[in-house]
């Protein structure tokens, strides 16, 4: 008899961002997964039995879960933000699709939540407000090489960049790599946000231009966004100012890449 | 005296996905400005008065909302989604740009939700589980030239794509336009989820390639997601598929355009 597998996003990290649908799946589950900073966010009652991993562990914690839940248990998967997001859906899906017929029997959900670039983008005004893309800084699944081509293509194509996974023990050098090539191909003044740990208590929002941006201004716990030549910010007295990206685009065609790399933009 | 302006993010529709934040937010304020079918989700006392306009007023709506916020009203602008992703807290930011000084004083906060590219990916397995982008297909504010640009450059980067705005009474012919210029850059196999008002009771979800993919399978409330050439598919007896973007990217380098339009990265 088969069981149950919720993959829950608990979003940011503040419980007043958690949604009712994760709140019940939490209520609901018998056996958590994830890493361990996000299964200390839960309160659970006696019964509940936690199983904490490490955060380079995503695969063998999917087959884990899905083990037990083919099993019959009801089962969760906890991610921090929301789940689709760089996140555990897709490791389940992986393990699913490597993985023996009855994991594909598994009553599977998928419950979203907050992601960490919604949350900082609500912190500093709307610096997601016009087209964006979202691209893990991270090389441990792929390479490189591939980052570098998306950085130059979405800069080239006028879009918000957020970054997720910028920056680690172990990837100590990718975000200045970045700003590297960004620098390259966006003007020196383009608004840069560092927003970490948004909602939490440990929340600091700090902002640089990409002339200016240091890797050490992020951590594992940042969100870094990169705006484009349209991103604007507006000073206001005695509190902090706003940051964001209009829903126009006021540029000419030609223009999206006036005056930084003629031609970049096939 | 000045006074406060929440910019609410409801998510997709589901009373399940509204966050306790949202919830607070919409129990504090005194007036309610935004679409009519968004106004239409709130529960709401005695005396709580609701501003209603159309959905293409953005602008004349955040500066009514910032006027009365101004005169020292506690004042709600209501988003579907997340009011950050093509919704209204750009439209406020632009406002109080270009606004009076007592604009800048009022007490702005920007709640965020689940927004519609989470909650159909959601439904349906992680689409998004790789790098992607979200792109408006309106060119109500932005040249079309430019949407294709950006399409073009977004495919050729192997980013999954997810488009807002996709169709509109006005606006009939872009989705169409949007498959024929993907046609020349993606395998024609290529996985297109047609996500429509996720979580909510007319939801539908259907998938197409990008080869059959019609822009009739999309309306006003769809979220259209436009999968790689990683993006895969797991048939599942007696449930729906699984459709996943993996977390790693298989091909090589000079792969990433292989077999479609030859050194569109460059």
């Amino acid at each position: 008899m088969s069981g149950r597998l919720a993959i829950i996003g608990l979003g940011p990290g503040n419980v007043d961002q958690i949604t009712p649908e994760a709140q019940d799946e939490v209520a609901r589950a018998a056996h958590f997964f994830g890493y361990k900073p996000y299964l200390d966010r839960l309160e659970l009652r006696p019964g509940q039995t936690i199983h904490p991993s490490d955060n380079r562990e995503e695969l063998d914690r999917a087959k884990a879960a899905l083990d037990l839940a083919a099993g019959g248990q009801d089962v969760a998967i906890i991610s921090g933000g929301d789940p689709g997001v760089f996140a555990m859906a897709a490791a389940v899906c992986e393990a699913i699709d490597d993985g023996p017929q009855d994991w594909r029997d598994v009553d599977l959900k998928v419950v979203p939540g907050i992601t960490a670039m919604l949350s900082v983008a609500a912190r500093i005004g709307a610096p997601l407000g016009h087209d964006f893309c979202a691209i893990s800084l991270s090389d441990n699944l792929k390479p490189w090489e591939i980052i570098e081509k998306r950085l130059e293509a979405c800069a080239d194509a006028g879009l918000v960049m957020a970054f997720y996974n910028p920056i680690s023990k172990s990837r100590p050098w990718q975000l200045g790599r970045a700003f590297e090539i960004l620098r390259e191909k966006l003007s020196p003044e383009t608004i840069v946000i560092f927003g970490r740990a948004a909602g939490r208590p440990d929340e600091k929002m700090t902002y640089s231009t990409i002339r200016d941006a240091e890797p050490t201004q992020a951590d594992m716990a940042t969100c870094v966004i990169i705006g484009t030549s349209e991103t604007r910010m507006i000073e206001r007295e005695g509190r902090d100012p706003l940051i964001y990206t209009p829903r126009s685009y006021s540029g000419s065609i030609s223009g999206l890449v006036t005056g930084l790399a003629p031609g970049a933009v096939k």
